[in-house]
This record gives structure tokens, C-alpha cells and sequence, in this order.
């Protein structure tokens, strides 16, 4: 499914807020007539977007799984829309089962506000050399404890990731960060992409991110970049599932 | 500047209904402590969308047109923002010193809805061939009178127009029908995308738009095309004054 994150906290059902999660559900039970549990891939943060976001139930109904789409959307707001079900084995987990996601943050790269990327994309008024930002990023690629690109709150022990791709680029007024990990840290695309604009307004060092990753330390990295830039773009399973 | 149409009653100022020149009007009163008439280069439909649209109004302001859109964004909606002011002629008029516009119609042609789309692109669920409906545009290339694709409500009497450019072309999902002409009747964008739909789906034969155009029969050509899908997307002015 894809989602523009804008109106929810996030994919997890929480109490006194709408979620994905919840509202997703309400589809599943206006389809079905029962209320199933559905298991994200991933918690999003509140006005985070997805681009491929997945999830699984269990279900013996007999709608198929290329009309199950269709179905779901007419009972799911604008925001949020089913594009693709199929038949999973019993034990798939949509989280566990992932081998690595990838997300996309996007910056709106211009003086002056564009109406049609209001809440997708962060603003950012000075003139990024997306080039150099690339460079810069080559140094997240590879394995790393990635402790200093973790907000607190999170709630893993390891903090050990693999970052197997990492690059910047600019498509007209967007300047786009995008990263692909085994796993993510707790606010770590928006720490990256935060500790690049602080390299980019020279707050940072150029190439200190080695540094930075071998201090553990949250407080050496840049701030946290808005959410409404942010969006799950892939999410990627072994073969044998996807 | 650009805007999102879908919260407005079009550009022109209505009784009853929000439209983009009253917001704009109520910005510069805001701003210049006066309300100024504002002249826009064109009147669009209720819901329809603008990346480049042009207005002109007079002031003695002391502010430079530098820091005129910043000064105007910050009293306008985020559906709403200016990039650019310039100093023109006293005797700019900017819908009647135009020489030329360019619409873009987007149609996202999916089986499911994408929520990014939503409200900024025409859902078409069956899969269009964008090479053929290419083909197809190119009858509309040259001067001719556009009766045939003029909603009846227009005020002009001549509606012979130039067509300049007519293009499809699909960017993944969404199929876009572009077309540039010295101006266009009431609805004549959304006539003509609704007839390449007509011919995509068999209910007007291929190759008939020098028919349709000749019998001057609105009869003849296919729907109009919903407003979300349209986007005024390029105002040209005589080389001096853009």
C-alpha cells in the first residue's frame, strides 16, 4: 500500500490518535465483519508518507487477491490506497520476514514555497550542491554501529546496521537522500539527513561522518529532519516472497 | 505564482465561493494596507491547478520585487505560493499582453488509487497507449475553430485558435496529455483530453478529430475531462516583458 502520512501518527495503533494501522483495519473489518491483527513492517513516524509500505493478515475469505485491492480501497480514505495483495506462507512476518528497506527524504530546494509539495517535502530555502552531499553520504555505506544516528526512545539493543546504498541527487527544485539498510534506527534517515545539511551549512565538517559514526555519541550528529520529507520508499523481502 | 486549485472556485472572484484572486487580493491588502485590483492572465475552472500563472496589479510600494514573494507567501495558504515578481509597462495586461499558453492534462492510469495523486491527476484505470494517443494529438496541431471543443458558457464569438505544440507522453503511472496554443475556449483542454479518452476507448474512431473539428458540433467531441487532472502549466509573453 502507499500512504501520504500527512493526517496520522504513524503506521502503529496508538490510543487517542489515527493511525494506518487502525484505519486499515477498520477497511478489514467493514470487508470481512471481523477485526483482524495486522502486522506492519515498520513503524512510521507521525507525518512520515510511504511510497511501498507492507503488511500482513490472516483471512479465509474467498475474495481474491486481485480484487482484494479494489475492495479495500473502497473502504479506505484518499490518503491511503491498496495496490497490490498476494498469498504469503503462514509464518511470513511482514517485519522479521524484511531484509532490508528503503527510504527516500525529500527536500523542496527553493526560496520560495511550492503549493504542490507543502507536506511532502521539507522545505529548504539555500542552494544545495546535491554532488557534494552525494559524496559526503558514501561515507553512511557499509556496516556500522549507527548509535550517534539513533534518537533516544528507541527500543533495540544492537545499533549495528549495514547501509548498502546511500546517494543524493536533484530533480529539478528537489534535492532527494536516499538510503538502503539491512534495518533503520529509531529517526536514522532523518538524523542523516539532518547531519548533511548540517555539513552543507558548515556546522558539520565535510567528511567527519567516519567520526561521527565511531563517537556513538547522538549529540555529534545534526538535528532531525522534518517528517514530512521523509517517505518508506521499498521494502524488500527474499526472493522466494517478494 | 502556483497553486493547488482543489479548495477554490477557480481564479476569478465569485460571490459564494473562495477563489484564488480573492485570497491573492486579501494577501496584498494584508500587505500593502489597501485593496488593490488584481488582473489575472486567465480564469480557470473550479479544482483546476496552476504551476505558472501570471497576475498584475499597480502599487507605489516601497518593497522590491525581490522580496515581494516571500512578503505575499507569508500572508497566502500553503495552496498557494509566489515565486516571482517582476516590474512591467504600465500597459501590461496580463491576460491580454499574453501571446500564448500551455496546459498540462495528468491522468493517472492505474488500476488503484494512488494517494499521491489524488485531487493532482485524473484516475484512469484502463492502461492507455500514449504513443497512439500522441499520434492522435497531432490532428490538433494548426489554426482551426475549435467550436466543437468549447463548453457552451464561453463569452468569446471567434473561437478560431492556433494550436502551437500537442504532445502524450507517459511519465510511470501517469499520462500526460500537453498542449500549447495562442489561447483556449471554455473547457477546450478538458474537451480535448475527454475526446483522445473517447478514441482511446473505441467511442470515436481513430483519426477523427479533422471530422470533429470541421462539424463544429461540441456534440461530436467526447466529455469533458474532470478539473483535478488540469494544470495551467506555462503563460508566454513577447520577449520583452517575460
Amino acid at each position: 500500500m502507499r500512504y501520504d502520512g500527512t493526517a496520522y501518527h504513524g503506521w502503529q495503533v496508538q490510543e487517542n490518535a489515527v493511525t494506518v494501522q487502525q484505519i486499515f483495519q477498520d477497511a478489514l473489518e467493514a470487508l470481512f465483519g471481523a477485526r483482524l491483527s495486522v502486522t506492519g513492517c515498520s513503524r512510521t513516524d507521525a507525518g512520515v508518507h510511504a511510497l511501498m509500505y507492507c503488511c500482513n493478515f490472516r483471512t479465509d475469505s474467498a475474495i481474491s487477491c486481485e480484487k482484494l485491492p479494489l475492495a479495500l480501497n473502497a473502504h479506505l480514505p484518499d490518503d491511503v490506497g491498496v495496490y497490490a495483495c498476494r498469498e504469503v506462507p503462514a509464518d511470513f512476518h511482514a517485519r522479521y520476514s524484511c531484509i532490508a528497506k528503503r527510504y527516500q527524504y525529500r527536500l523542496h530546494n527553493s526560496p520560495c514555497r511550492d503549493p504542490f509539495f507543502v507536506g511532502r517535502a521539507a522545505p529548504y530555502k539555500t542552494p544545495l550542491d546535491a554532488d557534494f552531499l552525494h559524496r559526503q553520504a558514501q561515507d553512511f555505506l557499509g556496516t556500522h554501529d549507527f548509535a550517534a544516528f539513533a534518537a533516544a526512545g528507541g527500543s533495540v539493543e544492537d545499533t549495528v546496521r549495514t547501509v548498502q546504498d546511500a546517494r543524493v541527487f536533484r530533480m529539478g527544485d528537489v534535492v532527494c537522500f536516499e538510503v538502503q539498510a539491512d534495518g533503520f534506527l529509531y529517526n536514522m534517515v532523518r538524523i542523516m539527513t539532518g547531519t548533511l545539511l548540517g555539513i552543507a551549512e558548515g556546522k558539520i565538517p565535510a567528511g567527519s561522518i567516519p567520526q561521527i559514526l565511531r563517537s556513538l555519541d547522538r549529540s555529534r550528529a545534526g538535528v532531525t529532519a522534518p517528517p514530512q520529507g521523509l517517505y518508506l520508499k521499498e521494502v524488500l523481502y527474499p526472493d522466494d516472497l517478494s
